[in-house]
């Protein structure tokens, strides 16, 4: 069993849903786990991560969408304004989706698409802490898959 | 220390809320890991992992019954549709609910029910990976518990 | 690598937003691990864990008022009211927020504030289950750090 560890920055856009797949995978490829568990983790409370399909930005607009209209995005309902209007809105929205992700690793590959969700209306310069757990060789101890029958 | 890895094929009714807890036990126990994090990985954007009580069938039903309340499931308000009315949200829930989820095992047992919420109105066959990591034998540096006083 | 778990039990007053970073940090350092994941774990579907910021009182106060107003806190909509009308609404907010959280170690440290939410009406004994997975010596093949550039 090994561990690795790295902190990724990424710049964000302001409300950007940036895809970051390619490189979470090219760090996880270079450790040479066969089988294992790799978890993101922001440590920033206005920017949690979202696991969704890669295939449609549609999917991502309309997430962008909907989230405003559960958490409205003015000053008078809240007490913490310090940083704007965006601040407590981009922390409830934290609270309401991810921070921290475990995604399996299988044949040393990643089985997901991943990609941080920005909650605040100006540009970031976000942390990404990736910690890998596995083994180098395919355990022997592995068992069989079950398939959906019917 | 050991880690042991499977994929489940679990097939679900429309919106039906599954119960998986035996199955997932089952194959944790024939692990025989005494101390271990079970993480439960759904590779899938529209049928998050719930983890609740498993005493009531109301929770289940209540919980099903509040989702479509913040997530309104109509296509008017969305621009990805393409595999009907109840796609958009289905991704919208899975964003505020979970696909991921590390559960204790102590003693060579899990902590908790656990069960995948299926959000889309059609019947799916889902995935879910398993991701065991832990040690046989109990550690000795384990420490001692902590209870409430007063 | 090594693995080590305990069980913490906190007491909580009603709806508090409970801090317990020092307590979780505490038995983490104990344990000597350079580099490595500690996940916590609530075992209950009704106090789900909060990763905030620790700054400001303001935050956990908003956030506090805003689960209610998307979470309704009267018996009529639900069927599960067994334990009073704050029970059905404390394990949608449970289902709508986190139960377990995986925060990375560096340097033998905790990388972020934890404190567990409150959901419930009246007072109780919260039982967090600490798992820490780790390396006690610094992995040689931790990879350089990357910054933002521009």
């Amino acid at each position: 069993m090994h561990i690795a560890q790295t902190r990724l920055s990424i710049a964000t856009a302001p409300r950007e849903i940036k895809e970051i797949t390619a490189e979470v995978a090219r760090w996880t490829e270079r450790q040479r786990i066969s089988v294992g568990l790799l978890t993101l983790y922001i440590p920033h409370t206005s920017a949690p991560l979202l696991i969704q399909e890669n295939a449609s930005p549609d999917v991502r607009r309309d997430l962008d969408a909907f989230l405003p209209r559960i958490v409205p995005e003015n000053v008078a309902p809240y007490r913490h304004h310090d940083e704007g209007p965006d601040d407590m809105p981009a922390h409830i929205k934290s609270a309401l989706t991810q921070t921290q992700l475990s995604i399996p690793v299988t044949d040393g590959r990643l089985q997901q698409g991943i990609f941080p969700l920005e909650h605040r209306a100006s540009p970031h310069c976000r942390a990404l802490i990736l910690t890998l757990v596995g083994e180098e060789e395919e355990p022997a101890r592995r068992s069989g898959e079950r398939h959906c029958s019917g």
